[in-house]
């Protein structure tokens, strides 16, 4: 279970900690934004102030391992569904899922499409289980030939600025990616 | 063909001098960006610069003045596709010559997006027109049914910014618009 963002030197404590500490962020940056105070994401953890700043010496460090672990997670979730009977489904399922993630974290967002100054691993899988997604769904005929994986992220922008305005322009994107007649 | 942005007391001569600012004035921000001095625009006009401020006070007047003069022809060039025989392909050629526009003046596609200080009038008749574009399109099944006037100006900036990334997501919005099966 341990994620390329976990030091393997971690004790089984402190990589407990760790993570309640990168779940109570993840919340509290989504309920407060990014500007909420290290005190109150101890407090939500229930470990003291002390053990955030061990594992995280800024905030912006903290900040940043909890988009690594998103788009980790993000990544895992693509892998899981590369042996899915439907890849079309899959495909749409597994953007559907990362346009709620963006939404949920507009940090995110950022990160998928401009550079950070976290490690690439995270991000690098997650792109390369995204494109292998499309690349599956291509294959059963699911979506358009024509697409390429280094598409997705403009492809998901797009879809987020289109969503921002109607449900049925995010549609319309989608259906262009359906193979035409 | 007094167009709505010139004044009906103004004299031919005047008028002719009017029109060969503007024109003098497109081409120079098209070629120099904004930035582009007023005297420089004279040159090109083949006018006094006492002409051009006679005209127009301030560079951001004839700024303006070039952006609606722009919509005022792409409102007379949807008007002019309202009678084509295949609705389908005037609707589209139209959106098509609509981006080239944009392309070519990128404030013309900010004024399509953003209010501006101009009058009204033009961006109006530019919005209805290509709205009844969309709905002869729609009437002979060319274009899916669920997207509707006010959607084209958040379709146009998401075509902008799909093409600047690749011609295959641009085309990926447009067969999106197609009835889908």
């Amino acid at each position: 279970m341990n994620g390329p963002t976990v030091k393997p030197t971690l004790r089984a404590d402190a990589r407990r900690n760790r993570a309640r500490v990168l779940a109570a962020a993840q919340e509290a940056f989504a309920d407060e934004g990014p500007a909420v105070p290290l005190d109150e994401i101890a407090r939500r953890a229930g470990v003291g102030a002390g053990t955030v700043y061990r594992h995280f010496p800024s905030k912006e460090s903290l900040f940043e391992a909890v988009v690594m672990d998103r788009i980790d997670r993000l990544a895992e979730q693509a892998a899981e569904r590369l042996d899915a009977a439907d890849p079309g489904a899959a495909f749409f399922g597994y953007f559907e899922a990362v346009v709620q993630q963006a939404l949920l974290n507009k940090a995110l967002c950022d990160a998928l499409g401009a550079p950070m100054s976290t490690p690439e691993e995270p991000k690098t899988q997650f792109r390369v289980q995204f494109g292998r997604l499309l690349r599956r769904a291509q294959a059963v005929g699911a979506v358009r030939p024509d697409v390429e994986p280094e598409d997705l992220p403009a492809l998901l922008s797009s879809y987020l600025a289109l969503q921002r305005h109607s449900n049925t322009l995010a549609r319309v994107l989608i259906d262009g990616l359906r193979p035409q007649r």
